[in-house]
């Protein structure tokens, strides 16, 4: 059986006029992968309603789980929850329980829950909370989209809480091995062993490094036999 | 007059695995800003035909430029140049120009051209070579899609000779305030001065360092004086 499909959708204007390099993406990657969740696409999107809406809608429909980051703090820029519940023509409004978990936090605190912290307890209907062990502003389950926050320590402790959820696969062996020549020498034997074992990846990601070229070959599969297989009959062509 | 728009289709399973952690966008999207060109979307797909020649189709659509890096190389997962010819229903086969370009550098250093590197000289019919100082096989310009390598040096090479034939806006002036308080408390008069200032991009994206939380305020816009006089005003009722 293929392993379940998934999207990420990352609102986020400073990601996309270069002030900030992704984290998050490189982050839930990696943690899908070791769940036997198959990332299939991302999206970066601006803090645009029509640009966010067009986005949640395509990616939902396309894949079995959406993970977004971003946008759900108290600021005037933060829309995402919005753009959510128009997606899923659902309505939204301040939620009692995402008000009361917050009426704690800034009642222990001392601090107001005024208008602007309040927008953070904006919860779609029929959403599920998403917890927050770092800063309380809970994120939400819609349909089959989780949506977190941008702030990577938030991010990541909220995936933490959605990930053992879902129904993973069979987690994806990945070997990699280095070849210390130009990709045009290697080309014509890795065909032949993709070609070989259609049911493996077998990709090819050339550097160059001081001035010699090379390429790591991965090999990813779900049955580790035939990964490793795949991999002896790839030294034996190119002995290290 | 708006800026031109542009997004971004990075064609790379070693991003989407987790493997690597993107380099491309956040350089390209630098690169942008700096030239008055808005980037509005990235896209990350896998090594699959129909995803790419989706994407391809639906962001030469809607913006005025797209760039694509990842997938121009010899080995068989290098599939980016067929599917851009299939999306503008452009024939492709081994280009004479290209095929010359390959071959001089080949000859020089004594290497055979084989038949995995003659297909870095697959180039749609139409499209305009683009030169490659590094490595020597060529990116091509086709309709409005820039296609380019997925390896950071030569990508970067790639985006210096593509970016001066563009014509871009404004450049975008850009300036941060740092606010070691919460956005709760800062979202109010943020938002107000959001509305004042309608033709400016006013963002705001948290942090939290070693327990206590704060903001930067990003103001953006193309009047220097006009983002002067909202940073004027926002130092002055959170002031330093």
């Amino acid at each position: 059986m293929p392993n379940p499909t998934a999207a990420m959708l990352v609102i986020g204007d400073e990601i996309l006029s270069g002030r900030t390099r992704d984290a998050n993406m490189h982050f839930l990657s990696g943690q899908l992968t070791e769940a036997g969740i198959d990332l299939r696409e991302v999206r970066v999107v601006s803090d645009d309603p029509d640009a966010i809406v067009g986005a949640v809608k395509a990616l939902s429909a396309a894949y079995e789980t959406v993970f977004t980051s971003g946008g759900i703090g108290p600021t005037h820029d933060d829309i995402t929850a919005d753009c959510i519940a128009k997606a899923f023509d659902a309505s939204i409004d301040v939620r009692a329980d995402a008000r009361a978990l917050l009426q704690a936090h800034y009642d222990r605190q001392g601090t107001e829950l005024n208008e602007a912290r309040l927008r953070m307890a904006r919860i779609p209907d029929g959403a599920i909370l998403i917890d927050n062990p770092v800063s309380i502003a809970p994120g939400f389950t819609l349909g089959n989209v989780h949506v977190m926050a941008g702030v990577p320590a938030v991010f990541q402790a909220m995936v933490a809480t959605v990930l053992p959820t879902l129904t993973g696969g069979a987690p994806l062996i990945s070997k990699t091995y280095r070849i210390e020549r130009g990709e045009g020498d290697i080309a014509g034997p890795l065909g032949d062993l993709a070609k070989e074992y259609p049911d493996l990846s077998i990709g090819s990601y050339p550097y160059q490094k001081e001035g010699k070229y090379g390429a790591n070959i991965v090999i990813r599969g779900t049955d580790e036999g035939i990964v490793n297989v795949a991999l002896a009959k790839l030294t034996a062509v190119f002995p290290a």
